[in-house]
């Protein structure tokens, strides 16, 4: 009788699971670790790639144990595999990922076993960045800075005519300068997973819409984006506003305040300051540089989300995140930091960086200017 | 006191939560569904963007349902808010997806809700295909044919010199094909979500290998490319063999077979015809035709995976799978069929198209010639 730790679901979901195994595979698969050995047990379809990808762990074929769940008299299915596999291993007592689905652990609960909830991620090590995967982050950093090097050139090379930009000829619109963006990183080996937002004026106002259409001059245009590299799964993720040709004085102000707001919060950060004071600073310098955050027209308008979050194997990972809640701050962790003005009338403004957290303050991982206006 | 239906998840990661409301964001978002009313909790980050897009649906404001989990004494998390919501809407029992995480469905029993699984996929109308989302996936599917088209031009421009391929002056390699077709989907606003597999020789009999260094003549190459669109989120999915220069006798006779069984496949499958049958008469025919699936080496070779499986708005979805396992097949099902055998010693074949079931027969959605050696 043990305890043991269990992962059913696909690697390309749960970054617990690839993070333990350095395998990934589209489909749902099985992972166990007891008595500090791991295993994981693989279809036909996946066991001969699981031998030569994962790491540290020992293969087992599932169809075989579907055999052996089926002598047991269980359903040769996911909880039936799962029980017979628990019993071979005399485990009656199990620890899972909360996001496990319940009807899986209502099946096993049916038969028995106890199930609970591990830590939150279920390695809680990997929120804690190694030398190595600090470098893999700043390698994806960097790239994602390199596409933005492809969208500022875009811009610059863009001519403006009858209030649109024209490149190459055409109207300049969001899709095309994200298309530009994406092939790049498809070239380099990086996955646009989420579509890299490209929004002007009005639209950046909804901070999630990704931007459609023709792009305006003298107006501010969002570019965020958050590739992961195919070859480490780590993620990057930078915001940059820029502003075709002359930025209106208000536009200008909003960027000054952001940026300062952006600047203050990364000379706070340090291993022991508490999330909530960065974002209660950001939102106190918005105030008084006359940038409120209300309800104008109905719609809410200011610094209307979180100040950033963590990073690494999730585009959004633990510690989720600096905003008004309390959480400590620690040596090894990987936040965004991107605070943001949305305002209707000027349009919406966010900067970010990724930075690594130290005893003494913290690192930005990779650089990229940050100008507004691009002649 | 009233049942209803709740989902609490990603619409990125839950393909229901996106049919129920056509709305989509990388966080997880609060759905409730109570007598044929539906309605959505967003946060201010994604609230004027879902009033703008969801559809069908009344949007409720997650900070005023937080407020209200406070006043009544509840945790302002999810759990909290779900409880308040339901509370407030006279509602003891909920339906939920059967891949709920475990942890909000005990933190909902534990506040005396009864919580119960839906039906898998917990929309299920959503595997019987509307004319509306067969014409979507038409559209998918030709695209990702029109991809092949990209592919199948390289090689045909590739030149055969030393064992290597070269096209335009550089050694033709796995990655730049793959490349070039995702760009040209990326252009035509789909996405790559998953990598496409561009594998050759050996390679290819691992069939989740998506393939890695120099393409070689004169053997074969698996392309399965199976991307999503993004303005309908369907996903096309197809797979084509190809040899640059002369394919080997034996590689022919296996390509043939494959063939032979695909097309079979496509001629048996009609409403109401078992799964298993047809995968059985493929294993049959694979046998008889000298093709027998069995260990050799120590590893599985032959007919290794599946005949095919559900696609819609996931790329692996119900009817899951057309394999060993009984269940009927449907008026309105769109499944893949996608019979191959792979040999270490002559390489991997496998031949994919995807189908809509009527009551006579079955439709093929788009169609790409099937021609193996590419001069």
């Amino acid at each position: 009788m043990s305890n043991a730790r269990l992962i059913f679901d696909s690697p390309e979901r749960n970054a617990d699971l690839y993070y333990a195994t350095r395998f990934t595979a589209p489909d749902d698969i099985l992972f166990l670790e007891r008595q500090g050995k791991r295993y994981l047990i693989l279809s036909d379809l996946e066991y001969e790639r699981g031998r030569k990808e994962a790491k540290g762990v020992r293969i087992f074929s599932l169809a075989e144990w579907q055999e052996k769940a089926k002598r047991a008299r269980q359903e040769p299915n996911s909880i039936g595999v799962i029980a017979t596999l628990l019993t071979a291993f005399k485990i009656k007592k199990i620890t899972v990922p909360r996001s496990t689905a319940f009807y899986l652990v209502d099946g096993l609960r049916k038969k028995s076993f106890k199930v609970e909830s591990g830590t939150h991620p279920f390695c809680p090590e990997r929120i804690f960045k190694t030398p190595q995967e600090k470098k893999w982050m700043v390698e994806a950093q960097r790239m994602t800075f390199r596409s933005f090097r492809v969208a500022e050139d875009i811009l610059r090379q863009s001519k403006i005519r009858r209030g649109l930009l024209y490149w190459k000829g055409k109207v300049l619109t969001s899709e095309r300068v994200r298309f530009e963006m994406e092939k790049f990183l498809l070239a380099q080996n990086f996955q646009p997973v989420f579509s890299a937002i490209v929004a002007g004026g009005r639209q950046a106002c909804d901070p999630h819409c990704i931007g459609s259409g023709p792009l305006r001059p003298h107006q501010a245009i969002i570019i965020d984006c958050f590739p992961r590299s195919a070859r480490t799964r780590f993620y990057g993720d930078a915001t940059r506003t820029f502003c075709k040709g002359k930025a209106p004085p208000e536009l200008k102000k909003q960027y000054a305040a952001v940026q300062f707001a952006q600047e203050m919060a990364i000379a706070k950060i340090k291993a022991g300051i508490n999330g909530k004071t960065i974002h209660r600073a950001i939102q106190k310098h918005f105030e008084r540089s006359g940038f409120p955050t209300k309800k104008i027209g109905g719609k809410k308008q200011g610094f209307i989300h979180g100040t950033g979050h963590g990073i690494g194997l999730e585009i959004h990972e633990e510690p989720t995140r600096i905003s008004g809640v309390n959480f400590k701050l620690k040596k090894g962790h990987v936040v965004t930091v991107e605070p943001g003005l949305y305002y209707y009338k000027t349009g919406g403004v966010r900067l970010e960086d990724i930075v690594y957290v130290t005893g003494r303050g913290c690192e930005v991982l990779a650089n990229y200017p940050k100008r507004l206006e691009i002649p």
